[in-house]
């Protein structure tokens, strides 16, 4: 018997001279990229060199769309109007997706970066406006987000199709949630332990919460972080846990 | 015998708060919009709504990519690299047919705006650049431009259509070019000139030059001028004046 | 018996080619300008006009810090981290008083912008970061604010002088709050009223709540509007009243 | 016998989430630090951090202040209105001033950075602009130059202490000027030798051209660069050379 499970990871997050990340080392390791599209990070030329990378690699290109705040990295809560949000996401979607098909492929998801990911776990309104941007661009996009979370729920009532994903290296609570960053066992860093957690996920569908209960994360994709060169390592080790037990990284869109 | 002319103006250049000019008279009165794409002026919102009125109103959209230069309304040479400058033109074209396309139209060409606009008269490699990225998102995107102009010849070049445009309310030189700002005869401002000179353009092809020769204008389209409410007068007075003589507007592109 | 009484008002709330409101006009009428600083409008070309043309006209100018929002013209909510929002008020800040400074005069006040100012009513946190920006700048300059602010309350603790200002187009609370926009009596329209209303502010102390109870609103300073024609006339007809009725127009700093 | 010299270097070109050069180590390397004003990198709190550590080492803090540029890292040549020009330095200058004096210490003196730099060479008109802000805000700082640049001699004529700088690690022609980036002999890159080319120009006042004349250079600075490790290790190496000769590291400004 054999599975496939999606790596995803955050990529072209640079800005002009600026660089966070290896993206070439990740292009490498993952099967979906979630590009930055010029509201957070990401100039043109960023997004069109990350997206030939991604063709030439077989890694899906998803819109990471975000706030408009380069200044923040996207990562502050913006009150900003639902109808202005889908208009925000709207674009950036629609230049990502012009970008990726002039290197030969095409938007293949949507994620929400930093804030707004966090803010449309509750956030009803603007997760319907990212979900209706969505819609107005491509009805056949994908949305890549938290189990249990309104973004997910607006894109189902939408027609859309949700698709939860799962973090090897944060801690989960005995419901379900993710435990907050600063409390303790919201991270864990050991890389055999992160590979294994990430193994569970793709084979059996669980995760082991911080008080040691079994909980469900069913989950179509696991994202691994980039932004350090320790954390490319993770991400190199999660892949190949996964391939050494028999299971296929392979893009959750094909 | 009837004959028809594109009327184009510059649409959509507020940003947030901000307005300029008054984009649902000018809907009433051109053929072609050309929409701003958020690098000099107009952010996704007003994007999205210049883009709905064009829809509904029967006028054409194109895309007036800028130099990214918001402070300095895209007014200002950047002497920014061809690839960049090409990532740049691609994003925002993409952008703005993306919210065009979610508005029930779709960017039907492309005309580079302000300081670009002067710059690719003659600076070839920022000419080729505007062109390479119009071939990258759709080669089947007319550009509109000065006629003899570094962009039109690439274009062409290129194997996209030129489209030569001509200005009613400008002095041209007796060679064909335009008459440079604050020189003697610039600018005309007599509505019932500026009329009969468009019409002149509509119906012969050319255009009187300042010496008081006869000089080939072949243009496809007569730019009007909208940012201030004169102006949207004077672009209805061109309207009238071609009607009455028969001529009907119509987008260069149907 | 003689009294005095300041009217303040946001001016320079342009934005390169863009402008907002009548600054030469309201410089006739106000006695302090809340000035842009660049984070949600006003480049610096435009500060240093409105710079010049207060220090000409006698009026006093403040600076209006912003959160970091050109597209929203800040009036949206971002959850910056304090001592981010602190340097980003100490730059905003310093940046206006040295172009004030070098047209004559120099900033003798702060007030928060848009959403800023409505979340610095509240927001402990954000509003003891404001205040340490000033703190940090010049602890002789005074803070405008709502009365019962957090803000002005961290102004106080903080030694710098707290200065509660009133709106007399504004519906007030039996307990002395603001209406909120959106709710009956949020807005007062009749500029006779609205006279009347800045008057008995300057005069008694008090203002009438919709619910008909007089409440007090000792004010050192009466926000007018000026961002529409009518403001502005607005703004003149409540000048015009105050020196009826022998109520100077004054500078609060003075 | 001894000497001092100078020895500058750009510092906090982050911006937001990005690093660019190690300013803790250049910290502890060189006397001055041009210090990013936020126009082409440089947010207020990047710029808070580096003034507080400039202010810890010992080091005097001036204004590397640029076009507005973000995407283009200022390197991009913009054809700004002089006033506009003039405005925006004057704006990047009073806001790092604030900053620095915020945090103990003050601007010191002032140097263009990027393209604004190199356009100042020879552009009269935006050299003159820079001058005029440098003038508005404090005629006493001094500019930091190429020997010979327009820049220098508007600076001189304007009253200011003009302060000509070398470049130990690039190439000079026969009479003084610096070899084009991408010519042979543009950029020296044995630590050994730029360090003991950094050390004849302090010393000596004169630098061996590249086809072996030897050339005035009379400098009372030298630029290191530190955007990378291997210059942070060449700068190093020049500090060490320089003071093992003798010549002690030391402010122009002092």
């Amino acid at each position: 018997m054999s599975s496939t499970v999606d790596l995803n990871a955050d990529l072209g997050e640079g800005f002009g001279i600026w660089r966070l990340g290896d993206d070439d080392a990740l292009l490498q390791v993952v099967t979906s990229a979630n590009v930055a599209c010029g509201f957070h990070a990401g100039d043109p030329s960023t997004m069109r060199r990350v997206c030939a990378g991604a063709a030439a690699a077989g890694v899906a290109v998803g819109a990471q769309v975000s706030y408009r705040d380069l200044t923040g990295f996207g990562r502050r809560f913006i009150d900003v109007e639902p109808a202005e949000l889908a208009a925000d996401v709207l674009y950036q979607l629609a230049a990502l997706d012009g970008i990726a098909r002039a290197e030969g492929g095409r938007v293949r998801y949507v994620k929400p970066h930093g804030a707004l990911y966090n803010a449309t776990v509750a956030h009803e309104a603007q997760a319907r406006a990212v979900v209706a941007a969505v819609v107005a661009h491509d009805p056949s996009l994908p949305v890549l987000g938290l189990p249990g979370s309104a973004l997910l729920r607006a894109a189902e009532a939408a027609g859309l199709r949700p698709v939860p994903e799962g973090f090897a290296d944060r801690g989960y609570t005995p419901d379900g949630g993710l435990v907050p960053r600063g409390e303790p066992g919201a991270l864990v860093h050991d890389p055999a332990e992160v590979a294994a957690r990430a193994l569970r996920m793709a084979v059996e569908g669980t995760v082991l919460a911080v008080d040691g209960s079994t909980v469900r994360a069913d989950v179509a994709s696991i994202c691994v972080h980039g932004d350090t060169p320790g954390a490319v390592d993770l991400a190199r080790a999660v892949r190949t846990a996964l391939r050494q037990a028999g299971v296929i990284p392979a893009p959750f869109t094909s």
